[in-house]
C-alpha cells in the first residue's frame, strides 16, 4: 500500500425528498446562487419547480444559468464566469447529472481565477480557490457529485481534458434515487459503464498489498452488474435505483483508489471519441475497456485472473491463469452487450477513419509523451488500442 | 435502503512517515495546543520525539497532558477541559490509541460547554461545538480517528457511556502502521474484535435492500479474517499492519452503516463489563457478540446465513439456512479463539456473581427500557445474553 492523504469533505443527503432541504444547506453559504442545469428535463420530472420552492423558502435569491449539453463547453463555462463574477455569486448549484457538475466546477474556479479558465485545463496554472459548488444529481455515473475532478470540452478545438484538484470537491451534494426514474435505458447504461470504468481505473493497478481495497472495488462491480440490468428492466424499482445511485459515488470518491497507483489511460483514449463525434462518454469507456484489457492483460494476469474469478465468478483454475484473466474479459463484453451498449466503434456507428489522429491528440493533450500507468501507453500503443476496438 | 446524511471531512494521512507531517498539520488550527496521550508507549517506540520535533518546527506551543488510561476517565477528562480554558488551547492533539482520542474529543467539547461535561454524557444537553481535536494513532480498534463517538467512564460511579455527535469527528487523524509494530498481542487481537464489532453492529440489520454497503462490510471482514493472523504472526509485517489499520478506519467511519438501521446493543452489554472490571473493550466484545447472535439469529436466519456464506465460506444450503447461519457463528468463535481472545466470562477469567447487577445497569444507562434494535432486548434479554456467554 502507498501513502496517501485523503480529505472527501462533501456532505452528502441520500434518499427520497432530500431535494426539499436544498434550500437550507444553500443558506449556511450565502444568498445569491448560480442555478445551473441542462435543458427541459429536471422541469419535465417536477424537479426545478421543487428546488425553486426550496430556494424561495430561504429567500435565496438565483440567477439562471441553463443550456449545459453533454460533454460540457468551455464557452458556456465562460458565461458562467462572467455571470459570477458580475453578480458576486455565493454557491454555484448544479441541478443534473456530471456535464452540470463538471460545468459548475469549472465555472466555480474560472470565477476565482485571474486568467482565461482555459489555462486551469492547460496546466498552464492550478486552481487555488472556488467559489462552492452544491448538486442535486439526476444521472449516477461521473461521480462528479464528490469527485476531485472535472472534464470540460473545448468546442472549437476539439480538445476535452480535465482538471484534477481538491479545490473542486462539491460543498454538499443531494441525491434522490427517483429523481433517475425517468432517465432513458441508454443513459441509465452508459451511467453504469462510466461507473464501472471509475472502479477500472483504480482496480488494474501494479500496486501490491491493497486487499481491503481490492475486496471493496470487488463488492462495488458486483452490485452494479447485480442492479443494471434490474433497473433496465423496473425503472421506478427504488432499492435498485438506490444501488446504483450510491455505487456512482462510492466508485469516484476516491476511497477505492487509496493507497495505490491509479491508471485513467482509457479515459483519456474514450475522451478522443468524445471530443471527434461527441459521443457519450460511458459508451466510450464501454468500447475502449475491453480493448484497453485485451491489450494489457498479460502484464498483470494475476490481477485480472483475480478479477475474473471474484467478480465474474470465473471458476479459479491456477493451471491456466490467463483463460481465466480472458474469461474475465469475455464476460465483461457480454454483460456491457446485455445492458445495450456497444463495445466497438462498429456497434456505435462511429467512423474508424481518424483513429490515426485521436492517437495522436490523445498523447499531445496528456502533456506528456505517454498515458496510463499499468502499462504506459505510446502513441502507437493508442492506436493499437482503437485498433482492437475497431469491430 | 432508509434515507441518510453523511459527512466525513476527518482528513485522513496514511502510511509511513506521516507523523512528520503533524506540525504543519496543527498549524493550520493555531499554535497553542494540548498534547493528549497515555504513558510510556509513545515515548518508547520514539513516536513521542517525531512528534515534539515536527511540532517544534512550526513553532507550536505545547502543553502535555499524559495519564490516559484504558477505558478513558472522567476526572482526566475534567483537567484537561481546565487546562485549555486557562490556557485558550487552539487544538487537542492525541497520540495513542482510542482511549486516547475519545479522552481528547471528551475535553474538545467539555471546554465548549458551559456546564460539567459529564451532562453532556448524561444527554442532559448535546454538544453545540468542540476545540478541534487531532489524532496519530497508535492502534488500530476503536475507529475513533474519524467516528462520530467517544465513550468515557466515571470512574465514582462505574458508568461508561458515549456522546455520538458529527461535532467530535477529528479534522485530522494520521495513522502510521509501523507505529503499530510494538503493540503486545493481546491489544492487537483485542483491536481486531473491536473493528469487527463495529462492522457487525452495522451488517446485522433488519433494512432491506442494503446491497452493496452489506458487500463492503463483508469486504472488509474477510480482510481481518485473512490478516489478523498474519500481523500476530509477524509483527512488523508492513503490507499486513497497514490492512489491519485501514481497516479499522472504514470499519467506523460511518460509510458500511449508511442507509441502514444500526444496533449497537453489543457494545452497551460489553461496556457494563468494562466498567464493572475495567476489561479491555475488544475483549468484551469477542465476549458478548457470539452469545448476542446465539440469542438473536432467529429473527433473521437468512442475514445469518449470508454473513456465514459471504464471510466464512460456509457451504450455501438453502434448505437447512439455520445450520449454515449456526455455522457461520461457530466460525466467528472459533476465528476469536485462534486469535487469542476469549469468546466467555470463564475464558477471561470474569467474575460471573453480578450479571444480574450489570443487565438492570446495561438498561438503566441506556435512558430507555431497552438496547438494541435488530431485537430489542429489555433486562431479562441482557441477563440471558451474559448466560449464554458464561462459558
Amino acid at each position: 500500500m502507498l501513502n496517501f492523504s485523503y480529505h472527501s469533505p462533501t456532505k452528502i443527503l441520500f434518499g427520497k425528498d432530500m431535494e426539499f432541504e436544498v434550500g437550507k444547506e444553500v443558506a449556511n453559504y450565502g444568498k445569491k446562487i448560480l442555478l445551473h442545469y441542462g435543458g427541459g428535463s429536471i422541469k419535465r420530472i417536477g424537479l426545478y419547480d421543487r428546488v425553486i420552492d426550496s430556494l424561495k423558502k430561504e429567500g435565496i435569491e438565483y440567477i439562471e444559468l441553463p443550456g449545459v449539453q453533454p460533454n460540457p463547453r468551455l464557452k458556456l463555462v465562460r458565461k458562467g464566469i462572467e455571470i459570477c463574477k458580475e453578480e458576486d455569486i455565493d454557491l454555484i448549484l448544479a441541478v443534473g447529472g456530471g456535464s452540470v457538475v463538471d460545468s459548475a466546477k469549472a465555472i466555480g474556479i474560472g470565477a476565482k481565477y485571474d486568467g482565461d479558465v482555459w489555462e486551469l485545463f492547460e496546466k498552464k496554472a492550478v486552481p487555488k480557490d472556488t467559489i462552492p459548488v452544491g448538486v442535486i444529481l439526476t444521472l449516477p455515473a461521473t461521480g462528479s457529485e464528490t469527485s476531485n475532478s472535472t472534464v470540460v470540452t473545448n468546442e472549437e478545438t476539439k480538445v476535452k481534458v480535465s482538471v484534477r484538484s481538491e479545490i473542486v470537491r462539491p460543498a454538499f451534494a443531494i441525491l434522490n434515487p427517483e429523481t433517475t426514474y425517468s432517465l432513458p435505458k441508454e443513459q441509465t447504461s452508459a451511467g453504469v459503464s462510466d461507473i464501472m470504468a471509475h472502479i477500472f481505473e483504480r482496480y488494474f493497478t501494479n500496486t501490491r498489498n491493497v486487499d481491503l481495497t481490492d475486496r471493496l472495488c470487488e463488492g462495488t462491480l458486483r452490485t452494479l452488474i447485480k442492479y443494471a440490468p434490474i433497473v433496465l428492466k423496473e425503472p421506478n424499482n427504488y432499492a435498485a435505483r438506490a444501488e446504483i445511485m450510491w455505487t456512482g459515488t462510492i466508485a469516484h470518491n476516491g476511497i477505492l483508489g487509496l493507497g495505490r497507483e491509479e491508471d485513467w489511460a482509457s479515459h483519456k483514449i474514450g475522451h478522443e471519441i468524445s471530443a471527434m463525434y461527441d459521443t457519450t462518454h460511458g459508451v466510450t469507456l464501454s468500447i475502449i475497456f475491453p480493448a484497453w484489457m485485451k491489450y494489457v492483460y498479460k502484464n498483470n494476469v494475476e490481477r485480472f485472473a483475480q478479477f475474473a474469478v471474484r467478480v465474474f465468478d470465473v471458476e479459479a483454475d491456477f493451471n491456466n491463469p490467463e483463460v481465466v484473466a480472458l474469461e474475465g474479459i469475455r464476460r465483461l463484453e457480454e454483460f456491457f452487450r446485455s445492458i445495450g451498449l456497444p463495445t466497438t466503434f462498429k456497434e456505435a456507428g462511429i467512423p474508424t477513419d481518424k483513429i490515426d489522429e485521436m492517437a495522436r491528440r490523445c498523447i499531445s493533450n496528456s502533456g506528456g509523451d505517454s498515458v496510463g500507468f499499468f502499462v504506459k501507453l505510446y502513441e502507437k500503443d493508442v492506436l493499437e488500442i482503437y485498433k482492437l476496438a475497431l469491430e
